[in-house]
Parts: C-alpha cells; sequence; structure tokens
C-alpha cells in the first residue's frame, strides 16, 4: 500500500537542516514503490493545520540535492507548539484530516524537543481517529539538547562557526591589545545549555589561548570571580576573551542580561547579555572593551558547516525514512559513538516519548573545576564535531543557495482552518 | 649598498595584512643582494620606538608564507599616531636613530590614511637628519576610505564576510518570519564611510531580497521614512532586514547610537547602533525583532577571506619593496581597476602626499535616490572585489593559523624611550 509523506520543520532553524530534509526527500524517491509524494509543510506544523502544502515532487533533483547545503528551512518553519490532545484536540484532529485528504501516511517532523512530543502524539491521535500514520521524529536543534542522541544535528556547524570566529577575533584583540580593546566579549546562543558556548574552548588549547573565560548558563554568575579573573588575564596576556551564553544566569535565578542593561525606555534588552558583561568590565575595571553578538548568524553560517554535521543531518533524514518503512513508528534516529578518536558513529534510534520535552544540560564534569573553562571530557566529546569542511558552491563571491519552485498542493478540504 | 627593512602594521587590522606583511618579506628575501634583514616592529612604530624588534629572519619559509593565510597583525598593531613634526620632533628623531643603529634604510609602512602621513614624515626628517630612509607605505583598511587607490586590501573580505552573512541569516529569517521575528538588524563596521555596510547590498538582487534597507553614515538618518519601510517591508514580504553601519548619524550630526540606547548606569553604548534601531522598531512599530552586532569577527574573517583580496594585500607588500628597489620614495602602491566585468587591475604607486589624511566617503551616486540602498554604480563597483574563496588549510576542523618564533633584535640602544 503506497501512501504519501509529509514533512515539516519546527522552531529555530540551522545551517543544515534543509540537509535533513534532502535526505528524506531523496530517500523517499528512492523509495518510490512504498512511498508517494513527499508534501512539505509551509512554515511548518502551520502548513499542515491550513492545508497548505508544498508538493516537493515537483522539484528538480538538482533542487533538491541542492539543499543539503543551503541554510536556513526551505519550507519554512515555525514557532508553534501543539498543546496537550485534552486541551487542543482539534488541531489534532485536523491534522489527521488534512493527513487523509492527501492520503498521507508518513509524518517526519524535523524539530527539538517539543516538536518530539507533537510528533509522539500525532501517532497516538492517528490510531485513536482510525487513521494510522507513521510518525518519526528528526532532530535539529542548535542547541544540542536532545537526550539520548550524541548530538542534534544543527549543533556541529555552530560550534565550529563558534570556535573559528573566537580564534580569528582573538588574532585580532591580541594584535592590538597594546594600544587598543583589552577586553573583548562574544556572545553565543544556546538558550539554558552551555554547548555552543562550550564549543569556543575549542578555539584554545592552553589556558593562555583564547578564550579566556566562559560563562555558562549551567553556572551561576560570580561577579566577583569573574572580574577577578578578567583583570589576572589582562595582568598576563595583555588582552582577555570572553564567551558569553546569552542564557547565563544570576546566582538568584534571573537572566544576567535582564540585571545589567536596560535601554532609553527602561526596557531590559533581549540578546543583550553581551552588553551588560561589557558594561561591568568598563565600570568595575575601566578596560577597554568591544563586543560581537553573532545572533542568527552563528545558525545559519553553512558557508563553515562542520562537514560531520551536515553528513549527520543528511543521515537522520535518510535513516528517518528507513525507519519508517521497516516498520517503526514514534521514534527518532540517533548518532550513536562508537569512538572519540578516531571518531565512528552510527546511526540507533529512540522512543519518542523518551526525548519528547527533556532538555540536556551540560554535565558538571564538563565544566572546569573553576567554572570558567570547559573540561577536557568536554573538548574530547566536542573535538570531533567539528571535523572537517563541507564548502557550498559559489558564483561571483556568493554562495549559491538554492532557490524551490514552491508550487502548492492543491487543497482538498473545503474549509479554512483558523489558528489559535 | 645593501640595508636592512623595517616593517610595521598600524591601526586596526585585517584578515588580510599578514598577506601583505607576506609579499614584503617575500620579496625583501628575493632581494638579499640588496635587502639585508626585514626587521618587525613589536605593536606597530612602538616598537620602532622603543627598540622592540622582532628579526624576520629567524622565520622558516613556511611560516612567511602562512602569514598569508593568517588574519589579525602577527607583529603587533597600534593605535599610536605620530603628531606633527613640530609638536612632536622628538619622536621622529628617536625613528631615526633607532634605523640607524640598525642600518635601516627601507621603512614600509601598512596602514590606512594616518600611517600615510607618518611614513611620509619620517621620509622628510631622515633626509634632514641625513640618513635618509626610503619610506614606503603599504595600503590597509577595511574602512576601504583610502583615496586613489581602486580599493584598500583588507576591505574585500570584509565585504563578503558582510554579503555572505547577510546573505545566510536573512534565509533564518525568512523561514521564521510567519511566527517569530520580523525584524532582522545586522550592524557592521565602517565609521564615517559606508562601504561596509554597502557590501551587504551584494547579498540581493532585487528589491524582495534582503538586505531590505542599508542606513549608511553619508545619509542622515531619517526616523520617519525608515519606520514606514521597515512596516512597508513587513506588510509586503513577512520580514525586513536592516544593514546598519556603526557610524550612521542623526540630522543634528550626533551619532544615532547615542541619541538612543544607554545602559542601566547613564552611559551611551559604544557600537550599539543596532540596539538603538532595533529598540526604534520595538516601540513604533512594535515588531518581533533580532539583532547581531558583527564587531571584530567581520574584519578577522580570514575563513571567508575574498581571493581577490589576499591576491591584491600580497602584491600591494610585493610592490611596495619593488617601488623601494626601483628607487621611488614616499609612495604608496595602488590597486587600479582596467575593468569590471572581467576584473582586471594592474599596480600603480602614488605620492603619501596625496593619500595622508584623506578619507574616501560613498559618492552619492553608489546609493539609490531613497537613501536605503546601493545604486548599480555601486554594484559594478563592488562585485569583482568579493570574488573567489581562499580557504585557509585546516587541522581538527580549525583553521591553522601560523604563530612567529618571535626572535627579537638584540638592542643596540643604552637608553629606553618613553612613550608619550
Amino acid at each position: 500500500m503506497k501512501q504519501n509523506a509529509f514533512y515539516a520543520q519546527s522552531g529555530g532553524v540551522t545551517a543544515v537542516i534543509n540537509a535533513s530534509a534532502c535526505g528524506v526527500i531523496e530517500t523517499a524517491r528512492k523509495h518510490s514503490d512504498r512511498i508517494g509524494k513527499v508534501f512539505a509543510g509551509r512554515n511548518g506544523i502551520i502548513g499542515a493545520l491550513t492545508e497548505d502544502l508544498i508538493d516537493t515532487s515537483k522539484e528538480s533533483r538538482a533542487t533538491i540535492a541542492g539543499l543539503r547545503h543551503t541554510p536556513g528551512g526551505i519550507f519554512g518553519s515555525a514557532r508553534y507548539k501543539l498543546k496537550g490532545l485534552e486541551e487542543n484536540r482539534l488541531e489534532y484532529e485536523r491534522l489527521i484530516e488534512v493527513f487523509k485528504a492527501h492520503d498521507i501516511g508518513y509524518f517526519f517532523y524535523n524539530g527539538g524537543g517539543d516538536s518530539m512530543d507533537t510528533a509522539h502524539k500525532v501517532s497516538q491521535i492517528g490510531k485513536k481517529l482510525k487513521f494510522p500514520v507513521t510518525c518519526i521524529g528528526v532532530p535539529k536543534t542548535v542547541d544540542n539538547d536532545l537526550p539520548i542522541t550524541d548530538v542534534c544535528p544543527g549543533f556541529g556547524s555552530v560550534a565550529k562557526y563558534v570556535a573559528v570566529s573566537t580564534r580569528e577575533a582573538a588574532l585580532d584583540v591580541a594584535s592590538m591589545a597594546k594600544t587598543s580593546t583589552k577586553v573583548f566579549i562574544f556572545e553565543v546562543m544556546g538558550r539554558h545549555a552551555g554547548w555552543i558556548a562550550a564549543a569556543a574552548g575549542l578555539a584554545g588549547r592552553s589556558s593562555a589561548d583564547a578564550p579566556h573565560i566562559i560563562l555558562f548558563p549551567e553556572i551561576p554568575f560570580d561577579e566577583r570571580a569573574f572580574l577577578e579573573r578578567v583583570k589576572r588575564c589582562v595582568d598576563g596576556y595583555e588582552y582577555c576573551v570572553v564567551v558569553v551564553s546569552e542564557g547565563v544566569r544570576n546566582p538568584d535565578g534571573g537572566f544576567l542580561a535582564e540585571a545589567g542593561t536596560r535601554d532609553a525606555f527602561g526596557h531590559a534588552q533581549l540578546g543583550g547579555v553581551a552588553a551588560a558583561v561589557a558594561a561591568l568590565v568598563r565600570d568595575r575595571l575601566g578596560f577597554k572593551y568591544h563586543y560581537a553578538i553573532a545572533d542568527y548568524l552563528q545558525r545559519s553560517a553553512r558557508h563553515i558547516a562542520s562537514k560531520v554535521d551536515v553528513e549527520q543531518a543528511y543521515a537522520v533524514g535518510r535513516h528517518a525514512v528507513e525507519l519508517a518503512l521497516g516498520g517503526k513508528n514514534a521514534v527518532m534516529p540517533t548518532i550513536v559513538r562508537r569512538s572519540d578518536s578516531p571518531y565512528r558513529w552510527t546511526l540507533g534510534h529512540v522512543a519518542l516519548s523518551r526525548v519528547a520535552n527533556r532538555e540536556k544540560l551540560m554535565p558538571r564534569s564538563f565544566i572546569s573545576r573553576d567554572g570558567f573553562s570547559i573540561a577536557s571530557a568536554c573538548r574530547r566529546y566536542l573535538q570531533p564535531l567539528i571535523r572537517g569542511e563541507d564548502y557550498p558552491p559559489y558564483r561571483d563571491g556568493l554562495p549559491r543557495y538554492v532557490e524551490l519552485e514552491n508550487i502548492a498542493v492543491p487543497r482538498r478540504l473545503p474549509e479554512n482552518f483558523m489558528l489559535r
């Protein structure tokens, strides 16, 4: 029995989420005896709810292959979390209705912990409504906070971007420190987890190398210890490079950014922890400082993607289809580490119920005793994930990222669905 | 008569200033019949004043070759401007004294407009003190604000970084706009000149493409027109990408960053124009926003350097030595454009007096009539400068940037020199 598949991207996008889409679509095409067309949700799950589907079968083989090197979410993603089955039964029923109308028997949901929860619930409701759908989660998050899998596709490339940028900016700061900036602060993403900040630690080898200080969300900010460390560093090396995670918190649990800097209108700044740390350095130590905020640049930087990450992102997409065809349901492919060096990994899978809504923070053993740098176990873990370069093709000095024909699947349902 | 050479880096460093150093040193080594050793100033001109010289002859051929792909200023740079001859005769005399002590007959000064002025003055004072020194400026500035030369080495690589990053981040924002960030603001460098901001314009082709708005220092900020444009853009495309130059000014001439955001302590933020623009978007339009500040990342991003820029940086270093050996003095090599497409360039030179302390802003004809994007003449000018990739070698996922042996030249002068 041949059925169509539905694929959607969810939450914050990454430099390699389209590589997973490529893995799903190319593998589905190879099994055209069992999978009909792959429909993608325009703007993620919203596309399913509103019956706004993109027909990927209308895209050329070259375009689909080009997804492997194109950052962002090519079909559009959404921050739209389906609530519990009881609270929001209508939405789940609507999904099944749309799937039924388009004969969709496979649901591939490419996202983080929230999305794994949604995929899990869709598999349950399908059964109840007598339209069983094979639901496979495809892991993705730059925050690297999904449990069980060795790593989340998307993370390795941010890690590489952050490590490379830290090394490069540090060379700049070191050159100029005699007469200019002494303290350079680099703000990175990661929400509650310090994985991205930790990756900056790969830029240096010894304590003299940048980054000299990493501020993790897992370690409450100790202002006195921090300022002492900055001063010691400037005294010893003439400059100090600080990497700060956006999620760093004060000992009272509040975000550091909220405590420090406010704008002229009295609002706490969003994503402004670098400015707060910089103000502290200026006011308490008087050093000249600069700060960078990578923001979306870090998670879209396909030009400096990790080859390992691209391969893994493709592999989980491919394996999601293989699992579905192998009769698995409500599972997510995982990366299983076999060895650190040389890095060897295979694919496994895990029940969605075991990964849904769980957040993997950095273990304390991955952070140095003083809380300001990565421990050797962390370096061993991170090192292989940034390995290899996988450059996109260029034209006229710019990467050639693909664009879709973007042809919509004709609607089959009479009514529009109103989103919350 | 064989004499030694002195080379120093000055002002803000770039991703390719060391490629110019490579060009100077490799070319000097080829002419060992006429040039003895190349001494480099540790921390730029400060190294000359304090007789703190690095003996580059102690560096291996591989290390010197590796400078071509290593960002930052390998010998250290300095923000240290020698004043006028009358005000600060002592410093000029000291330079000549150090040059004399080390038999330095060639002075290669790698910097921007200020440095060209210094090199010019050194050539004058040398003559007066009966120790003539051949002084050649080597152009360098990411701001691209030196006159006469087609482009300043360092600029092409920042331009490429900014264009690539804008294209990538825009794909991210476009993916998520339905339910998340509507306005993305990207702050770039450039001081009083809009060249770097203009380079972001290469990321798009049509008015629907990002960046939708560029804020140039050359165009006084028109708040109403800006907000209208942002709104129109979000209405039309669902998102808006704004690139803002750090040097943007209000109609009254003050920096925009000073007018807007202040931190909790009442200080105006440095380099915080993105936050000011973001606050405006939030308070007047209520759109969800994000902002990135590339800061030093943009000028150290050797990993995404422009091949044309690397070649030009090397070529001006090489040509500086050739000019010196050809009997020229008080000149700077220039890049001369022969054609736009295909881009053809040759080397020329200009008297230092003609480039010293002059700033080349964007001509008005390079900016669209509405002041928010680049005109086609600007695109024609910029396009070739970001052409080609010139990737550094990698090891373990990180670029292999070289380090020096860093061996000091033994001092020959008895007294220390006290810097101002």
